[in-house]
């Protein structure tokens, strides 16, 4: 339905007031996120407290409606599309940070705070919650926790679900829950918590979040490493992980990624068949170790040039090359399919050698770069969107990029989550009885299938 | 039911063999766990493979008879005690670590492995998975799974929960799951890996599980500060906590600990009102370093005195304190409830002021220590259980226990669970709708409550 019944209209202007809109103009800018993906909703919901979005969701249950919960629209898998119409809950107004406590290292916050503004707020308290995705400065905590978005420091620090202590949230049946705790240790009950991490807007709408804060490393120390081939450069990684100074960052760039940066970019790099940028945190006193600790595991067969930066300026220098890949995929093509697919570390060098014989079949630039301490690799499939035979040839890849993964023992995705883009190859990724299990999990909190639906589970 | 019926009998015959016992003997064994309850089942099935498990399931859940898994029967809270008879499924002959990959850090292991012989499996690899329960030699991985275990190294690796990659698992419905990963990161579907860890058998039956790990490290050294009261070693945890040189050990003793340690286990140490046990781990190059910075951390108002131990003779030397409490304890009161609340850390001062005010209330020994840096403290209630009065006034002083740790923000297990000693407390824990959404998980999972009935929820 995209148009409200004038029951349910009436309920929600009484329970929202100015914050339930039904203009043309809220309904479309609130249709569409980053996947470009897009479905006009019946109304927009801006509730502004607990209890407002308790009625809000007994409502639409009552009346059978739809439910899609909203941070910033910043998901690239159409996790927040309104294809069955309904509500739109935008939580933009619940963006309070509730407390910081700096001595039992957790936040209180509504989901609509900004990430970026979280992190500015724990700065003076010399504390930083982990997650970092690209989007950081555009995308909410309750964007974060709904995908169980990662980022680059995950390969130190986790991804979202290994950072939060509790949620408090409103199952489909309009029931508020208290789950998790203060405390960094908790075997009380089961771990509603991490289920509702990841899940999507699918089980319930978080309303307030407990997060693990972690003590701000004072300084970072940066390596980029240069390998002849991507065989060399997971050795290195694999190398890298099996000792104890983890490194904070570790990401990947494959051949085609340092070509594009080379050439496209104007990166300062020589030619090289895959390329590793490594951070390590810490102070003044343990950086230097870590560096050439890290370095050590670095150095193998394959290697062709090491650089290091101790400081802040040099960092910056060496990360340039990282940096100048995304303006650099915009110029040679406007159109890009963006995965998140993980593989076990080792397997690196056949998903990377996958794709680029995927790269040659369907004669279209695809590139790998990524986390690769996590085996999390961004495959980028680029195309001319206005080229039917292009964009026919980039959506065939898919399922084929797809498929090779799930052979590597690898998974769908590592941080963007499943939305409506993945969601039919959820039936590769797991046994029919594991499915029926998640759908039966799906019942349990939201009997009657109003939040978000049509996502997450084929 | 406590004997089984003979059409439920000969199907078992049929799929175990010798592997299911309904003799008196075998009975009696499988009846008990470490919390000394006691309860006879029906017969105990010892299942080799994964699909005799689901055959055994499937065949209990066809008759309606509870099953309860079973590892070693380490558990303090009767989470094993099959109060309802049925069928003890004991995981002891699926015991095989069946792979160990040193290159993607993950080992894949059958429930039954003893925790203890996995460590000493992954230590030729420098590798070892991070929890670390006093009962590791004799507990299994299974076991540590559903209770969530952690011990005293959690407080830098995190316990079961933050550890685990993926489940294979047997839901009460007789169906094969697959959950989670080879991977560190992962956003694909709904996390049933982790909630299924720590539900005590009660969801599914665990039947594989792949585990995360982590690198060895080299060397170990450790600090042991003396405070004249909690507050200032509280203090000094929540400082220790908030740099970034985590400790990998931050265990507390309380003044009652203290003296029983010196007075009855004859340790070598200044009468004091707390004292901190901290170990770091690292390298030659770094242990130094890290020992400085906590020990600069741990210095404070409060502190007695603050000795070190860089290499392992003065290490154990350091610990002997901590090691003699286990037999002092013994020694005073063969009686002992055993519990493991968590709260925040600055929180820690008014619970053992609570605890030291129900000591006096009650006239009991009653001991705190353990594991501060998460704020999991193990409150021992000493008595006689020969004692009527004595043992009536332990049973009393409990109630209050959990009064006061949820008073406090804290919540009532750290790291055993809830079985059936906490089980009636759980309605202090959460609100009602929070517990009626886990019964409807339990009932997604386990439709017919065959699962370790009677265990976790009230």
């Amino acid at each position: 339905m995209n148009t409200p019944s004038s029951a349910l209209d009436a309920e929600l202007s009484a329970l929202l007031g100015e914050y339930w809109r039904t203009d043309d103009v809220s309904r479309r800018a609130y249709g569409e996120d980053n996947s470009k993906r897009y479905a006009l909703p019946a109304g927009v919901a801006l509730p502004g407290t607990r209890q407002q979005v308790i009625a809000l969701v007994r409502a639409c249950r009552a009346h059978r409606v739809p439910l899609v919960a909203r941070g910033a629209g910043t998901s690239s898998t159409g996790a927040v599309i309104p294809y069955q119409g309904g509500v739109v809950v935008s939580f933009e107004r619940m963006n309070r940070i509730l407390e910081v406590n700096p001595h039992d290292r957790y936040a209180i916050v509504e989901p609509g705070v900004l990430n970026g503004d979280l992190q500015r707020a724990l700065a003076p308290h010399r504390l930083f919650w982990p997650p970092d995705p690209a989007s950081a400065d555009i995308s909410t905590v309750g964007g974060n926790l709904a995908c169980n978005a990662g980022g680059p420091h995950a390969v130190k620090y986790g991804a979202t679900r290994d950072n939060v202590l509790g949620l408090s949230a409103v199952t489909g049946s309009g029931e508020p829950i208290t789950c998790g705790s203060l405390t960094s240790k908790d075997a009380t009950g089961y771990d509603l918590t991490h289920l509702l991490i990841g899940s999507e807007g699918t089980l319930a709408l978080i309303v307030q979040a407990t997060l693990k804060l972690l003590p701000l490393p004072a300084q970072h120390g940066s390596l980029r490493a240069l390998y002849t081939d991507v065989s060399s450069a997971a050795a290195a990684v694999a190398r890298i992980m099996a000792q104890p100074q983890t490194p904070s960052m570790l990401e990947f760039m494959d051949r085609a990624c340092i070509r594009l940066a080379r050439e496209v970019g104007g990166a300062d790099i020589p030619d090289a068949g895959a390329l590793l940028m490594i951070e390590t945190d810490g102070d003044a006193a343990t950086l230097p170790y870590a560096l050439e600790t890290i370095a050590g595991a670095a150095n193998g067969e394959g290697l062709i040039a090491l650089d290091d930066a101790p400081d802040d300026a040099s960092r910056e220098k060496l990360w340039a090359a990282r940096r100048s890949l995304s303006p650099a995929l915009r110029t040679i093509a406007s159109g890009k399919i963006n995965e998140d697919v993980v593989v076990p570390v080792s397997r690196i060098p056949e998903l990377v050698a996958g794709v680029e014989a995927m790269a040659a079949e369907y004669a279209l630039p695809i590139v790998a770069f990524g986390h690769a301490g996590n085996g999390n690799l961004h495959v980028n499939i680029l195309f001319d969107p206005d080229d039917e035979a292009q964009s026919l040839r980039a959506q065939t890849a898919l399922p084929r990029l797809f498929a090779l993964t799930l052979s590597l023992g690898g998974t769908l995705s590592g941080e963007h989550g499943i939305g409506v883009a993945k969601r039919e190859f959820m039936r590769d990724a797991f046994e029919p009885a594991t499915l029926a299990t998640m759908r039966a999990v799906k019942a349990a909190l939201d009997p009657d299938g109003i939040l978000n639906p049509g996502k997450v589970l084929p």
